[in-house]
């Protein structure tokens, strides 16, 4: 079982990844992480130019000598390389897993829609930094490796299909090409610092999308870190979702256990 | 000459109105100016209710005494209520002038897209209180008042259409059913107190529309306030809107003079 980290989006760090692989060395035996060097590269906001980015995650997808490419983390820069290297995925990339969430969901979204069969949103090496994060990696090696039911967001349902997103990465993968058809599934979406009146936007932005209306239902995890609005906004994120969700439609179907958090469960795209 | 004042977003304040009464009274003789109580309202974040602020405007709009509508302020709201009250506009609506910016967007937007023929962006009440904030009530008012020349953005051409808009509420505009036919369009945007990555998200995303992709050009106002990204994202703003312009096959058309200031000039939607 061999798993490649490549970094699409923000900065990652060699600490990050020395925890990773201290994790896997003492509950993961006979497991191979792989951090490809463009992990480390640093190109202002991005771990290295959006070409560096592009092509070690084409280089590790195409390789069959790895079973999964793990996104070592978000921030910003996954949505300005997806379109282009999702396009020069061949065979050898769909027989994988993918593994990530928040930023990396611009290619979560893509890979998906060119139906790579074995998407999921959850835990990233940089979730090792995190206070507890060590479930979190742990969390995430558990489905990589042996697809534990116990690393599953509980609420998803056999038969069912799944999505999920952060909401402000979701609001800027809409009416894009990277948007895939979510018509039918159970979307499950969450966020982390942004002010209220900013979700409250967002979320009123997404439901009126029509794809978005499509879907089967709404389910919402936890949006933290919410900086402090003035005035108070005087709703909650629930009472957000709830308002949005009656006037496009679309079925409350209560929360989820996914958020930027160490407790971030893992949510495979589709069907279980 | 009548103006009617309604606040579709975040709360307002006496104190602005007082500061545009006084203006309008010491240079626009002959211009009366009423400021709907409903500018007065507050409920949490925003200017009363949905309700109340969807109310105010739709009873300002149908009213034929008035020969404008001015749009008090920005923040956030407008978005709420834009498709309700639009839908609720009668004939003596589209008679009038429709003038406001940033969050307003999402009604210029929606006024514009139903055929208004007297929509445009440029200053409101609430920039009154801002250093320097007197010649944007002004320049406002010569331009609900008069149609002056000397309000208008100084790269509009004759027999070209132009729209123009916030990055972050046009973002938030795309696939709803407020998004305006842009086609052709000379499209003028700005920007205020966003990260650098996240105005460079935004605009990738806005590019990648395909309303958005068929404008004539795009022109970059000032995006000003941008809070220091860690670590520095190394593009100027200008930088970054000729990235996606490039990219997008958007025609680059150079800078324009709109933004959230006291210099914000007028843009009328459509032919000048």
């Amino acid at each position: 079982m061999k798993i490649a980290v490549v970094a699409p989006s923000s900065r990652f760090s060699e600490e990050a990844a020395a925890r990773v692989e201290a994790i896997a060395a003492e509950r993961f035996a006979g497991v191979e992480i792989v951090f490809h060097p463009q992990c480390f590269f640093r190109h202002n906001h991005f771990a290295g130019t959006d070409e560096a980015r592009a092509h070690a995650l084409v280089t590790v997808a195409n390789d069959p000598g790895f079973d999964a490419v793990w996104f070592a983390r978000g921030g910003y820069g996954a949505g300005r390389i997806a379109e282009a290297a999702i396009a020069a995925l061949g065979p050898a990339a769909r027989d994988k897993a993918y593994l990530g969430y928040s930023d990396a969901g611009f290619l979560l979204a893509g890979l998906y829609r060119a139906g790579f069969p074995d998407v999921a949103h959850g835990p990233m090496p940089q979730d090792a930094l995190r206070d507890g994060g060590e479930a979190a990696v742990e969390r995430a090696l558990a489905w990589l490796t042996r697809r534990d039911p116990a690393s599953l967001e509980g609420g998803l349902e056999p038969g069912e299909r799944h999505a999920a997103f952060n909401i402000a990465v979701l609001g800027a993968i809409v009416g894009t090409p990277l948007e895939p058809d979510l018509a039918g599934h159970v979307l499950l979406l969450e966020d982390v610092s942004e002010y209220a009146y900013r979700t409250d936007r967002a979320l009123g932005h997404l439901t009126a999308q029509r794809g978005i209306r499509a879907v089967a239902g709404l389910r919402l995890g936890r949006v933290s870190d919410v900086p402090p609005n003035d005035p108070d906004f005087g709703e909650s994120e629930e009472e957000i979702a709830r308002f949005w969700c009656a006037r496009a439609g679309i079925e409350w179907l209560g929360r989820a256990d996914i958020g930027h958090d160490a407790a971030n469960k893992v949510v495979p795209f589709g069907s279980l």
